[in-house]
């Protein structure tokens, strides 16, 4: 069996490392790269990805886990090796089952479909985005087609984020966030927006603070970077390697780069907690998709929007504006930054509201799959479902049905992982303070050393090693609950009220 | 044959699109990356390049390029099929020479030995590098058993930098500079260092003022990156993907990063140059380290230290750094930047020095390798034949044998192409001026929009197609010959002295 291990180890590791190479590339194509190297990159990263992919889906890889199957049984179930086999040995049956063409033609009308997307987006021109969103749903079902059946086909499609996560279970969450959401906002407390918002926020004391934040958390000078990006989002190479991305909103406090950066940090923490011992391996990476988004959430939102962080850094903060916030209290700050109120687009929502766009889209991409919904009349069916949800109802496609890159990638069954991990990130953290009952006021100490710690002896440094309803169960004592963060939300709400 | 042909164009874009991929990870190593993340890119790296290499020495490459053997006849041999061609096969034999062992060897010595030379010069400790030398020493002698014997065994070692060179060629060009330069550095003028050398010259201005000049020169924002770094260098992932980098000494003029970067720009201007259809071939570099680094000096030095091009900048210049060159006429500063002065490290060297620091390398080097020097008694023999050429003697070992980088990594065969690149970048202006006779009007002008079409038109476009001797008959209109060289050094200092 060590032999055989050793050599599967060894193959991985090096699909790894083209798979590492390939998200470098991707990074400094966002990051770093001229315009003019767009072509070859596009080459570069395509030659990568295939190299990685052939070298994994080969039959030596299957000949190697069909030689462990037997000495399987005699490993610890929670042991590097028995995780790195079972993960490895799910992910290779998936992949093999995908052809050839239809991958590779996956990839083509993805990239291209990406980029028809960016332009009907700026020219706020949806028709000329539809043909390529048909092509897209019907290369979704070919991708379906080669799966045996399950109870929803729409579980296929999540099981690429969520391992194992079905369909029924984000419905029955949904449908209980739904209406109580819809209440949370009905009884917010809507008033003007104040004129402090507005700024300015100069960008250089933007970033000074931003990386003050940062590295409090933990995301250390040595293993993590911060750069501007159009986009903000993390990636990283290898545990002691992380990138994250920021962006800077000088006009508009809601998009002040302290909110992206303590949201990426999340994430990068995540990656960057992983047991060194998983590097070069596939489960150097977070467990699943709404996992990771409970920790960018948590970061953000349960911590970094509490009014405990802001006891501790507003003072900072408000002296690295000038004048700006200078006569603005605290509180006032801290409802600023947690008001309530419909808005169009997903990535500027409040935490009350974000939870409806999510559902808005979780529905519409059933129904344009499976529900007959046509693309020609996907807009109206997303502006209906807007206001009904929302109460407003968006002025255009822009502000509407385009506003978002991931169907034109392919990517469907992604959306309602955002919103689970909303609701992960409250259940996790009321966890956390059953064992660091005094963890609100570390944080009003600026200490996130006790908290950091505990997240990444509970989850970080486990990698992908789990399933994520094992892992959910380890990390949250139990499965997907949306109670926690209903209490929170309305808790929140209720103080923002009364404050 | 056009089967073939474009089986074998495609088997090699797929190749260097891992080497660059390689080179993207190096960059980024160098530039960007945390130091966290050094184990893993150590390890990414050996498998991208174990991976082109594999994928490069195989039998197929040499099946597809003997079935074009008999066609290939009737191929314009200018034609980038031709070249393409050729260079592949002389590639693949000389590769295919060295067992897979050797190289492995090669790269793990290289890579531990630069790393004990880094401590060594630090400590200035010489004993504790001495071994890892003897290694590479070594490793070197087998090397050169895997080819057949050359007149000089020599000519193997300077064929990896300049393909097809006799060490003959190299030492008849040496045996004219070594007493010339030292009867240049004999007569020139030796005044007292003067006080605005010292600066200081701010950062922030040294930026940008060097990104002004890259501008000028031709590296346009939409096809290079500018980035600091504690050695410079210059690195392409494309025609339209160039990355430079520069370092900036507030306490010493001869380290503004004005100089780094021209030299840089020179070398991205020839990597930008080459005819983008040689992209993702193994043509799209430049010809050999000598025609590379001729284009390095040319800009910056032949432009970029003459008068003419400090009568258009030094304005400029002396306004970006406030009061420090307030009182210093153009003249002044122009002979501070050019005058001739021993000095202990090579990089720091000024024109007529520079090639004795090369000399001295160039016949140790053969020494070391053929001649019976021992690595014992080289420190002695560096310091001596040190004293004999410069007439100074380093105080110790870090200042002397210590201060370069290359015979730690195994690059024996190195050193004599940069002094030949300097013999070069005059003999190609001086072929440039016979087209451009206003060639340093132009200069005075900061317009050099017509000696950048000029150098891409005769030498940028061609990348790797022709052997370097075909190509310097080319661009400098026949082999290399010291005297245009000499001659500009004389003229130089004979100005510098009357002025």
């Amino acid at each position: 069996m060590s032999d055989a291990l050793s050599t599967l180890r060894r193959e991985l590791a090096q699909i790894e490392d083209l798979v590492i190479a390939a998200r470098v590339l991707e990074w400094d194509q966002l990051v770093m790269m001229p315009r003019g190297g767009a072509e070859t990159r596009a080459e570069g990263l395509a030659t990568l990805n295939r190299f990685a992919h052939e070298l994994f889906v080969r039959d030596e890889i299957g000949e190697l886990l069909d030689e462990l199957r037997p000495s399987e049984a005699d490993l610890d179930p929670d042991s590097d090796e028995a995780c790195l086999i079972a993960v490895t040995r799910r992910d290779w049956e998936k992949a093999r089952r995908i052809p050839p063409e239809l991958r590779g033609e996956m990839t083509r009308v993805a990239s291209a479909g990406m980029e028809a997307w960016a332009e009907a987006r700026a020219r706020d021109d949806y028709a000329s985005f539809r043909l390529w969103l048909d092509r897209t749903l019907e290369l979704k079902h070919r991708y379906i087609e080669c799966f045996p059946a399950t109870e929803d086909p729409y579980d296929l499609l999540l099981d690429d984020f969520e391992p194992g996560m079905r369909t029924d279970e984000v419905r029955r969450v949904f449908e209980r966030l739904r209406p109580a959401l819809r209440d949370l906002l009905a009884s917010a407390v809507d008033e003007e927006v104040e004129a402090f918002v507005a700024g300015p926020y100069p960008r250089g004391a933007q970033h000074e603070l931003s990386l003050t934040v940062a590295r409090a958390f933990g995301a250390t000078e040595d293993c993590f970077r911060l750069d501007p990006t159009v986009h903000p989002f993390c990636i990283s190479f290898a545990t002691r390697d992380v990138r994250l991305t920021t962006r800077y909103a000088e006009d508009d406090l809601h998009g002040n780069s302290i909110f992206s950066t303590m949201h990426e940090v999340g994430h990068g923490l995540y990656e960057h907690g992983g047991d060194t011992a998983l590097d070069r391996t596939p489960l150097a990476t977070g467990c699943s998709s709404a996992l990771h988004e409970s920790q960018s959430r948590l970061w953000e939102n349960v911590i970094g929007r509490s009014l405990p962080f802001w006891r501790w850094f507003y003072p900072q903060f408000r002296d690295g504006f000038g004048s700006v916030l200078a006569d603005v209290p605290l509180e006032r700050f801290h409802r600023a930054i947690n008001r309530a109120r419909p808005s169009l687009i997903r990535v500027d929502a409040d935490e009350t509201t974000y939870g409806l766009h999510i559902i808005l889209r979780f529905e519409l991409e059933q129904e344009l799959l499976f529900g007959g919904l046509t693309t020609t009349d996907l807009p109206e069916a997303w502006n209906a479902k807007f206001e009904e949800l929302l109460g407003i109802r968006p002025p255009n496609d822009r502000l509407g049905v385009l506003q978002d890159v991931h169907w034109s990638g392919g990517m469907f069954g992604y959306f309602p992982t955002y919103q689970l991990g909303n609701v992960l990130s409250v259940q996790i953290w009321e966890r956390l303070v059953t064992d660091l009952a005094d963890a609100y006021e570390q944080v009003e100490q600026g200490s996130f050393g006790a908290i950091h710690g505990w997240l990444r002896e509970h989850l970080y440094r486990h990698g992908r090693k789990f399933t994520p309803a094992e892992m959910t169960a380890r990390v949250a004592g139990g499965p997907i609950d949306p109670e926690p963060y209903l209490r929170y939300l309305a808790d929140k709400n209720a103080s923002l009220a009364a404050a």
